[in-house]
């Protein structure tokens, strides 16, 4: 059987090489074309050196790109959404991992991106790639977006006790998310200079960050459509570490529910999905969801603890940013799209230690 | 003028050695004696190796000690509470750095710490060592508590807000600290294990946190004796960091209050503080408070946003755990119980880059 | 076809973990125990979270061991030279990780390690488990020795130039290796307690390092057997990393050779070798080897630089000292033995960044 | 007394700020101006976050400097030399911190730096500025040159041993430099990007680098005026660490010597020294030089370990690059131009742990 040809545009960046690296060892898959404005005519490990003797790849210019079979569009914010016709026009599928398209509403959209989307009547029939709450409207999508990484981890994190219905709406969801450096990209400049950066615990966004309009989205319709534009308490801190996000969520519940109730919940939710995890020990060191230990793996790890008498339920959850937060679950969502089996090319466990 | 004699127990801990350093540069004071159970008789540069060449003081058995001006005592949790009047009878002044003495009520202590405290008599006299806070009461102080040092973190991002009564109390307060591997102490074990550590984002205690009283204690005491025991809802994480803490405080507040409102607040609270800071930059790297700027100063960072919509108050305040945390905090309280300018022995700057 | 039946003693530790996450994922080999003192009965995922619903297999106990195909040995130095005739009796291929069977001459053994070996006998059968240097020997070998991580990223970085009889044998061989915490093993303790080992650059056997000894006799047995006791000068330093080795080695040349000469000398060793890869480019941020992007996979890459005048080359070599520096040369040096492609189970790339 | 005046060209980068830090709790300095050309009209504190609440100072336009008692230059290497006229014009003594000054002969300049010195009659009245080498000259000196932070540990970690004429010349000394980020400056760039640079272990210079030439000067000059030319052979790694430097150097002894002699020639050297301590301990975590319990302190740590057999020691020296290795080693030289105690404004010892 000939494999599915996929091609990439917006090769050079981290998202970009992550995908790379996953497409080229996934069985069922041939890498067509890499584009790259930037790095038009190098070699694809000269800017993923952990490419290296893998791979005699080079980019080619984005004015080059020929048709194939799926198209990722690994592009920096606001730049797809400009030329998604011309995109939509060289494949049949496109994967667009960039912010463009995440929110189904333009309303949203504007609100929190603070300008019209210049493509708002593809909004709608985008789908939000999540494989966990979308998984059925991806075997028939043309246009899949990816999700936010921090969003992906705070909705993985908080999704069961939604979908259960068993959230008090009337009080705040506060969500800290705690990133690692490479959630910012490969540009340097001073904020990712590593004096500066190096042990840095540094609050950027602490309101208004874009991740809460996916959660505003996504969690409200897991709830029956509730919204929850008044309530998502979102903030961020960029901490020591590339990869990696761990977020802290604590929600409070509309009735009595002790710590085994909770369990069930999870449990019940993501026993049979392939890549998350519940991780809720008594004892050890990694008794709690710990993102370093997922680097390079598509898992998200969930764990929590109760405050019965207060209601309150805090949630961990961690991803590595780039796989399950980005190229990871991408590969994945391709993976739904093609009716293959979920974990094709994605069964790197992480490393330990690390 | 002769030095005032000051003592230390439990000197080879790492808030004893930092303490030790501060004392030695501190033109008021000379350090008596420094006790040390399991260093008896070993120099002080053994166990702090930054003292070398800069000090010949050996610890003596803590059943040396003689009598003295200021009794520090650095000891485990738990300890000096079953000694204390042996200690109070070495000392007139005795400043208690462990958590012992921080909750002025024997219900609220035994509540959080799981057992009956052995001295609860002495509870209600001891004095919460926050000069910030209580100043006044330092003045008469004969037995003084040092202050946990994410609570102290806390107490201090949000005292000005619970001060000026804006605060709604029918919602929660949710406060996640991000913590530095020190705060942990200096005896090795599985968790603190390099490989296992480093570069850990790992939720220890997200609910249940006994420095949660703490902030019942003082916050509600601010706010005109609130009981706050159903809203504070306390996570910390341990990050890659030695020194520092980061903590980011969602508080909602009981009327529309736009971001000039909340700047004279703080502002007033603070601007005549020696060691507190507001931190808030429209731009620049260090907009918000950074603990690793603040390693080996005294200083507290204090810096919030605004969501005017959500009636939220976001505070993120930062400091080193072993200075103004623990050691440098319990020196500035010294310097109040004895009528010292507060800064004496703690103007070191804080290091940048670092 | 039937799988080999492997088993692992010692597989508690980081090696022992890295070799079962190896081995769970290899195409020709199934798991038929893991043995453990202290951890059997445990699941394998309570001391490797990474395997975490990747395998349910539980530790046995050392005693419980049966019969297989091939042996792994994961135990500390020392521990199974007393034991190992009971090991090679219950597999016709024994790899020992530690460093018991490193040394072909008993002499060098009792030199380096400071007591007679008490299977002296066994040495010289044992075969050094470098299939770059070693891979015609594997093929026959009963008894295989692991390599100690350092002395693998230095001799594998050296080999080439001692092959081409280039080197002066009157000059000193200096070697400095920089290291990760994670060589020093899955004990916690002192040295490995965060807040001293975060940051570290700290010097550990500025001399006399055992590792020594393996660059005596591999390189010395490369250059004609010449005996390199008196110039070999290894240092090691701890750095802030988990997992990586960065070797720096100055070496003298018994001629003049420019930069062209040397680059064919290394391409002509390594250009065949799947897990060899040259790394010295004129421009760009990973231009030499750097260990953090080797992080889990196989490879050791290897580069240089030339002082003309002095007659001297400057090697830089890489590797994971979990992989390539332990388990993944352990799993390389299996394919040998079976007469496999070395690269079964190792082709996992390493990622960037990280 | 009035105080010396003392202004700052250059004090927007890491050393210059550095030096703000450090000469603002100077007893016997005023600053008198901070020029900037890029950051003119600025706070001191928007370049220095450290800085805050501690001075409301301003960056001047480096024309608009006036004259003052002693002028420091901050600028970038090749900068000062070409206006060197100008800055001895405003000030009677000048201690110029980058590389311009620091050989004195015309033809080693243009060697290793690749260009003529374009003030090169200047460069043998310039003074090396380390006290512990060239104190007497410093007394009278109007132009004194900062030492290269890694030239800086190398010399003084081995200035004891040229001096007392005990190594071998005919063989090689290797010297090889770890050294943390801060070291490459304040600007941002793509080797300086965090998700690259965290976690490093990355050759840069491995042969070339310009502080070789500063070993050959001051290190021949100490040993009767050798030429070393020939045998420095001097590397640099970057690692995972701000602030530090550690040298690991191996040298050969053309006699025979045992530890205590080497001790001897070590505490003869440095005893009377007031930032030079020997650290050398049979145990502990801390038992040779570590330079992350070194920032923000002027200490250079030394220890050694010797090979009898091979006639070699092995040095290790530690510091902290913008202290003895640039801005504080500047403070020490300054306070010894002008008569001063050496140690005024230097006190601080370093924060333990860190």
């Amino acid at each position: 059987m000939s494999r599915v040809r996929v091609s990439i545009v917006g090769g050079s960046g981290y998202t970009g090489g992550e995908l790379i690296r996953l497409l080229l060892f996934h069985p069922m898959v041939e890498i067509s074309q890499v584009a790259s404005g930037s790095q038009a005519g190098h070699f694809v490990h000269s800017a993923h050196p952990n490419l290296r003797k893998i791979s005699t790849l080079r980019f080619c210019h984005p004015d080059d790109l020929t048709a194939c079979d799926v198209l990722f569009l690994c592009l920096p914010h606001g730049v797809s959404s400009g030329e998604i016709e011309r995109y939509r026009g060289l494949a049949p599928r496109v994967i667009d991992l960039s912010g463009d398209f995440r929110l189904r509403s333009p309303e949203l959209y504007q609100r929190w991106y603070g300008h019209q989307h210049p493509a708002s009547d593809l909004l709608p029939k985008a789908v939000y790639g999540l494989p966990e709450l979308h998984r059925g409207e991806l075997t028939e999508a043309t246009l899949v977006s990816g999700t936010g990484c921090m969003a992906t981890t705070s909705i993985l994190g908080l999704a069961p006790l939604y979908r259960a219905g068993v959230v008090n709406q009337a009080l705040p969801l506060v969500v800290e998310a705690k990133v690692g450096s490479s959630a910012a990209g490969a540009k340097a400049g001073p904020s990712s200079h590593h004096p500066d950066r190096s042990g840095a615990v540094r609050s950027f966004e602490p309101t208004g960050h874009r991740h809460s309009a996916e959660l505003i989205q996504e969690l409200g319709q897991l709830d029956g459509g509730a919204d929850l534009k008044q309530i998502v308490a979102f903030s961020a801190t960029a901490v020591e570490l590339v990869r990696g996000i761990l977020v802290t969520a604590h929600v409070f519940l509309n009735e009595d529910l002790e710590e085994k109730a909770i369990w069930r919940i999870f449990r019940e939710a993501y026993q049979r999905e392939p890549f998350m995890r519940l991780v809720k020990e008594r004892n050890g060191v990694y008794r709690y969801p710990e993102p370093k230990i997922l680097a390079g793996s598509n898992y998200c790890d969930v764990g929590f603890e109760v405050d019965v008498e207060q209601r309150r339920v805090v949630v961990m959850a961690a991803l590595d940013n780039l796989m399950k937060g980005a190229a990871g679950n991408g590969v994945q969502a391709l993976n739904c799209m093609l009716g293959w089996d979920e974990t094709l090319g994605l069964t790197f466990p992480g490393l330990h230690p690390v």
